[in-house]
């Protein structure tokens, strides 16, 4: 019998274990079964919540800290990873920008700022990086990026030439974009925005109409919101020969999305695909007998981007077999077997807290891929 | 590729599914992967609480009810089952005599008596049953099986030739065993008493000592208890010639194992033997391909005798493939491994309330089972 190759790719399980950590807890169980295979681990994410950790586990790259302005200018401490290749950098603007660094009587959209994650772009420029992946979800801001901008150098003016306060409230006084001191870098620099949705800027579907409210803004506040970010695209246009508004994705992380577009050399892409990409997944795939993915939670929503889906996909190009592992199942996973999920295993080994469960997590990971593998072992 | 046969032989999962239950939710996961194969539905049970049930729905027979006394002396509804062949009764001693029918404070082993599954007893001779199986775990009582073998014609009597008061704590003043109204129909039924534990009638590991604090006894109690029925042992010894006090398993429910073994043609037997011999287990699964196997909860005590072990023990006699599926997974199911379980899986969805989890037991199974049959797809 010839050896045995397992790709395992699963997401972080969140608040309890790194995409990395559950790696190591499937290669255990499996390892039990089939000592001498091969144990390839791919730790994996879908632009969301743990990309940073996932690139740089995968490429054997590090994490840096930087003090940065939070949504609310106060300092926080920020993350950032260096890929292997020392020349691709990976940001989530949540780490400097994210809605949890607001605590619930402080949500206000109309002042939150992306300044942060404009620091932590200028601080990858700063170490030389050729390519930059921002993931921009979890954001608490509204401000069509501008804070972004203005860290890179970009001056927002009113009519009195005066600098703009920060945040979206103020955008409708906007009067001149002055890119002058824009960092130049930024031109030499590709940079992959991971963006899984696809609303424009304003109106019905726009960022502060959608978003605005979980971020803290009131109906008269959303209406203040969209009208400005309609007035700042409007001065884009402009100004810049820019026409960002009606791009899908362009009112994401509250017009982050525009910003992005606006003052870099963006691409937006699915986040899932991105990592696909940066983790070389398909190429070791190829080498796979068995695939293993998993996430905290597989339900219905996972078919629309998640990493369990977008492993399956890149799986089933070379025909291979996927297993995933969760630790919540919800309605739906039916749909997950059409899409090249072969089977889905849930974790939990009975009644429980959340909190124990989610402590408990590698042990029952272990113990489920071990059980799989037995299973599998049956049929050979 | 020959038709797939499944032998279905899960216990019951307490509080959510009966083993027939269980059986039906297996076959609807597994027929969504294999809808052409042969299943095999055989319900079982280990001699506790669902045997009665188990037996009648793996034979077709059919369960009866009869109001006859509670530990406490008050009516109380018991069932019992008459299997599909006619002329074979199953009881739990639980269901006339049970703890679960005392209350909290009402709980007092000087008192209660076995006399209510001597009327089951009885009941199933007057319908012309020849081998009566009875599962004695649960019980109530401390009474030695006097209450049982009053029920069938014993008298009990004290010095001054009365009736003693029925319950343990009386048997101290016990003079004389009065046989000669004991149903003679009793010397020509097969009995079959589910017993798996092996304490003797009195002592430090009798029936008093270790299971008398459960069901209510003080410490003085406890002594009573114990040196009651060591004079009831003794009594039986001098008048009737039967030495029982030191069989294993005579001091099963407060000493109904003796009582049995005294006033009957009793053989005591392991429960998961008996339950195995009844539904012609081994012989359905020697049509297998897979034999599915089952209960609320699988840990190390599993192999003590509970269902999945014996389930795995006749299987391998015939080297088929044992898969398991629990509502809760407990430590050392590593053990069980090399018992012939091949695997074992979890069936809970995610962090959950017992109450909840019970309730949704049937579709977490069929999901459960449908994703195991989804693995072994894989590999044919």
């Amino acid at each position: 019998m010839k050896t045995k190759t397992f790709v395992l790719a699963p997401d972080s399980f969140k608040e309890s274990m790194t995409a990395m950590e559950v790696c190591v807890a499937m290669e255990k169980g499996l390892r039990k079964v089939f000592p001498a295979a091969n144990y390839i681990h791919v730790p994996m994410a879908d632009g969301g919540e743990g990309t940073v950790q996932s690139l740089v586990d995968a490429s054997g790259g590090q994490i840096y800290s930087k003090v940065v302005k939070g949504p609310l200018g106060e300092p926080v401490t920020a993350q950032y990873g260096i890929l292997g290749d020392g020349v691709t950098a990976a940001i989530e603007m949540a780490s400097a920008s994210g809605i949890h660094h607001v605590t619930k009587g402080n949500k206000n959209p109309l002042i939150t700022t992306t300044y942060g994650t404009g620091e932590l772009i200028r601080e990858c420029l700063d170490k030389g990086i050729k390519k930059l992946i921002i993931g921009i979800g979890g954001s608490a801001t509204n401000d069509g990026g501008t804070g972004m901008a203005e860290a890179l150098g970009t001056g927002f003016l009113d009519a009195a030439g005066h600098a703009l306060p920060r945040g979206g409230g103020y955008l409708d006084r906007l009067e001149r974009i002055d890119i002058s001191a824009l960092d130049p870098r930024l031109q030499q620099v590709s940079m992959i925005v991971a963006c899984d949705v696809t609303n424009p800027l304003c109106g019905e579907h726009g960022a502060s109409r959608v978003f605005g409210p979980q971020k803290g803004a009131t109906p008269e506040m959303v209406r203040q919101l969209d009208a400005g970010l309609a007035h700042y695209a409007e001065i884009v246009k402009r100004q810049l020969d820019k026409d960002v508004r009606d791009i899908p994705g362009a009112g994401a992380a509250g017009g982050l999305g525009a910003g992005l577009l606006i003052f870099t050399q963006a691409v937006l892409r699915k986040g899932i695909e991105i990592v696909i990409e940066h983790t070389g997944l398909k190429q070791k795939i190829a080498e796979a007998d068995v695939v293993f993915t998993g996430e905290g939670g597989i339900d219905f929503q996972t078919k629309f981007g998640k990493t369990p889906y977008g492993v399956a996909k890149a799986a089933k190009e070379s025909g291979k077999k996927v297993i995933a592992v969760a630790g919540y199942i919800g309605d739906g996973i039916e749909a997950l077997y059409e899409e090249g999920i072969d089977a889905v295993f849930g974790i939990v080994p009975g009644a429980g807290e959340l909190e124990q469960l989610l402590a408990e997590g590698p042990q029952n990971v272990t113990r489920t891929c071990e059980n799989i593998a037995r299973v599998l072992k049956l049929s050979e």
